[in-house]
C-alpha cells in the first residue's frame, strides 16, 4: 500500500484560524489573515476543537493518491460522501499484473493456494479478453483481493469523523492501515488541526464500551 | 436481480406540487395540499421539470430492496452520494450458497470455466473460515461476480440524475438493468414525476454526442 | 409558530430495523420486514442506537411545514445541508400583513417603538411596491423579524444532529422552539427511534462543559 | 460589495488532469502529475468538460472572502448545500457602522426615506443593546440591507453549478453580482477549468426558453 498527500490547501492552520476569527469579531475580510501568530492560531483551533464548532475545519482540504489497496477496502472507502473521488477504471483500463492483497491472516499452504486462485483467476481474465470479452464483463472474475488505485479528497472536518471511524480497532484492517498513513501525512502539514484525531478512544471514551476491541484499559487511558 | 420498492413518501406527487406552490403563493401550511386536484398537481409537476426547478421533488424519497446484484455493481451504485445504503456485510455475514453473475458476453466453454473457477473460490472461501480466517478476510478470494444485498434510499432528484447516468446505454449493463427496474418501479408510484426520466436521450440530446452509444438517431427523436 | 408534520415514511421504525437486520444476516429482501415484532424492532432500534450504527436512521424521512418563523430564524436553518428545504419566496410574493417575531426581551415601551418601527418598514415597502420597486428589492428595507413559511424534510440521522444542536439551551431561542416542536412531532410516530434526541445533555455529558448553559447540573443527571 | 479569493488548491488544472488521467490508464500515483504539460492538461480539461465528466473538478477547491453584502443575499447563498460557509455572527458581534445595501431601484425620495428608516432601525438596534436586550434579539429589527460577511468554499464542480444558476440574468442582482465577481477570481487562476463556466446561455440554449430574460437572441448565439 502507498499513501501520498498530493496537495493541500496552503497555510491550512493560518486559514482555519481566520475563519473562525471572522466569525466572532468586527474584523474585515482583508485583516483576518493578519495578526494571527502561530500561537493565536494554535489558540483558536484548541478552542474551536474543545467546543466541537468544526465548521471552519471544512475550509481545508486535503488530495491523497493511493495504491496498492484492494477492491474490497475501496468499496468500504467510496461509502463515505462528504469525500471526492476518482478512481482507476476496471471498465477501461486491464489488468496485467498480478496485484493482489493476501490478508495476513492467511498463511502457509492457504496462501499458497490464495495465490494460485488468484492467479488462476487473473490468467483466465486475461484469457476472457483475448476472446473478445469487455473488460468490464471479464472482471467479474477478479478476487476483491485484487488492487486499484483511487484519488480522494476529504475536507478536514470530514477527515475528522474518518479517522474516527477508521483509525479504530474494529474497522476493517486494511482500510485502517490506510486510513492511518493518511493520518500521518495530514499530522505533517496541520499538527495542532489533526492533533486528537483517530480513533474515539484517542480522546477520550469509546463508544461501543471500553473494551469492545479488547485494547488494555489503561492505554485508553493514557493515549491523549 | 430482484428489485422491490419498499417504501416511498405517501401521496408523493401532492406533496411536491404542495411544497411548490407554498414558494410562489400566500397560501399558509395548513392549506397547502388543499384544493390541488390531481390535474392541478400535473399541471405544477409539468412546469417545475420545464423550468428545472428541481429542489421541491426532494421532499419524497423511495427505498429499493436490491439483492442477486454482484459486488462489482454494488461498487458502481455506492458511489452516488446524495443516496443512503444499508448493505449486507461480507464482516458479519458468511457466503453459503453459489450466488455469483456470469456476464452474458461469457458464453459456451468460457461460461463453464467462469463457472468452475467461481466454485472454486467459494469452495476455498469455506475452507479458509473453517481454517479460522476471520469471514473479512477470506472474501478477499471470492470474485466480484459474487452477490450481495443491499436496502437504498434516494430522493426523487437524486433518482432523476441516478436515472439520466445509469438508464443510458453508456452505463454498464448490470447497473442499468438495475436502474431501469428501479424507474419502473418509481413510474408506477408517481408517472407523473418520473414521466420523463432515463438517459438523456429520452429527454432530447445526448450530452455526448448523438451516436455515442451506436443507439440509431430515429429512436432518439422518437422516444420522448 | 406553527409546526406540523405533513409527510413521514410509513411504518418507520419497522424500516429501520428491516434495514439494519439485511446488514448482519442472511434474510432476503422479500423477508426482511417479516418476523419483526415492534418488540423486536425496539431491539434493533435500542441496539443500533448504543453502538452507533446510524446510517439505517437515514431510510426514513419526515417532512414538516412551518410557518410563523422570522428570517433571521430561516437563515439559520438553511444552513444544515443534508435536508431539503422550499421556502416561500420574497421575490415572487408580497407581504401584505404585519407578521412578525418581536423577541420576549424586548418589553413593553421598547416592544411598542419596535412595533411602530415594523409597521412603518411594512408601509414603506408597500409604498416601494406601488412605486414600481420590483418586490426582490423593495423586501431589503423589511426587517429580519418578518416571517416565512418553509417546508423542510429531513432523514433521521440528521434530525438527531439538527434536535442535538437546536434544542441546547446554547440554541438562539427561536430555532430551539422551532426544534423543541418538532422533536414532539417526530416522537409521536417514531417514539423508539427519538427516545433519546435531543441535547447532548439529555443522553449525558454537555461537550461544552457541564454548567456552560446554567442549567442546573442535577437536571442533567435525571434527564436521561 | 468586495470578494476576494483567499485561497485555492495549488496548481489547479494539474490536479484535474492527473485524477483524471489515472481514471482511463495505467499510470501509478507517482506519475500521475508527470508528463502532463500544459497543453495536455488543456486537452484532458476539455474533454471532461465536454463529457460532462465532472467528478476530477472536485479535488480541486476555491475559498472566497466576501464583505459588504446584504443578509438577504447570503440567505441564497447559503442555501447551497455542496459549500462550507463561516458568517459573521449577529448573535456575537454587534453592529456599530451603518452598512446596508440600497437597490439600484430605489432612487432619490424613496432612497433618502430609505436611508431614514435603517438608520432609525440601526439607532433602536443599539438602544436596545444599551436596555440589555442580547444582540440575538436586538438584530431582529434590522433590515435584510445590512450587511455581513462571510467566507466560503466551494469545489470547482460545485463552482460550475453555481455559476450557472447565480450568473443567469433571472438570479437576484446582488447575487449575481458576487457569482461575476468570484467568477473572475477563478478564471485568473484556472483559466482552461472555468473557460465556459456562467450562466447556461454562454454554453448554449437557455433551459427555461431562449427569451426568458429578455437578453437579445443574437447575444445567446455568439457567446459561446
Amino acid at each position: 500500500m502507498e499513501v501520498r498527500l498530493l496537495r493541500h490547501t496552503p497555510e491550512p492552520e493560518l486559514l482555519v484560524a481566520s475563519a473562525a476569527k471572522l466569525c466572532y469579531s468586527k474584523v474585515g475580510i482583508e485583516d483576518i489573515t493578519k495578526n494571527l501568530s502561530r500561537k493565536k492560531q494554535n489558540e483558536f483551533i484548541k478552542k474551536l476543537l474543545k467546543m466541537g464548532h468544526l465548521s471552519p475545519f471544512e475550509h481545508i482540504s486535503f488530495t491523497f493518491g493511493i495504491e496498492g489497496i484492494s477492491r474490497a477496502c475501496t468499496h468500504q472507502l467510496v461509502r463515505h460522501r462528504i469525500a471526492s473521488f476518482s478512481q482507476q477504471s476496471q471498465r477501461y483500463v486491464s489488468f496485467e499484473k498480478e496485484e493482489y492483497i493476501v490478508p495476513r491472516t492467511i498463511k502457509k499452504g492457504l496462501k499458497t493456494k490464495f495465490e494460485r486462485l488468484a492467479e488462476d483467476s487473473l490468467k483466465f481474465y486475461q484469457e476472457l479478453i483475448e476472446e473478445g470479452v469487455p473488460q468490464e464483463d471479464a472482471r467479474y472474475i477478479l478476487p476483491q483481493a485484487f488492487c486499484t488505485k483511487i484519488v480522494v479528497t476529504m475536507n478536514a472536518r470530514e477527515l475528522f469523523h474518518f479517522f474516527n471511524l477508521r483509525c479504530c480497532n474494529r474497522a476493517q484492517w486494511e482500510i485502517r492501515q490506510m486510513a492511518e498513513a493518511m493520518l500521518v501525512e495530514a499530522k505533517k502539514i496541520a499538527p495542532n488541526i489533526f492533533m486528537k484525531a483517530g480513533a474515539p478512544c484517542v480522546q477520550g471514551a469509546c463508544p461501543e464500551g471500553e473494551l469492545s476491541c479488547g485494547r488494555p484499559k489503561r492505554r485508553h487511558l493514557t493515549a491523549s
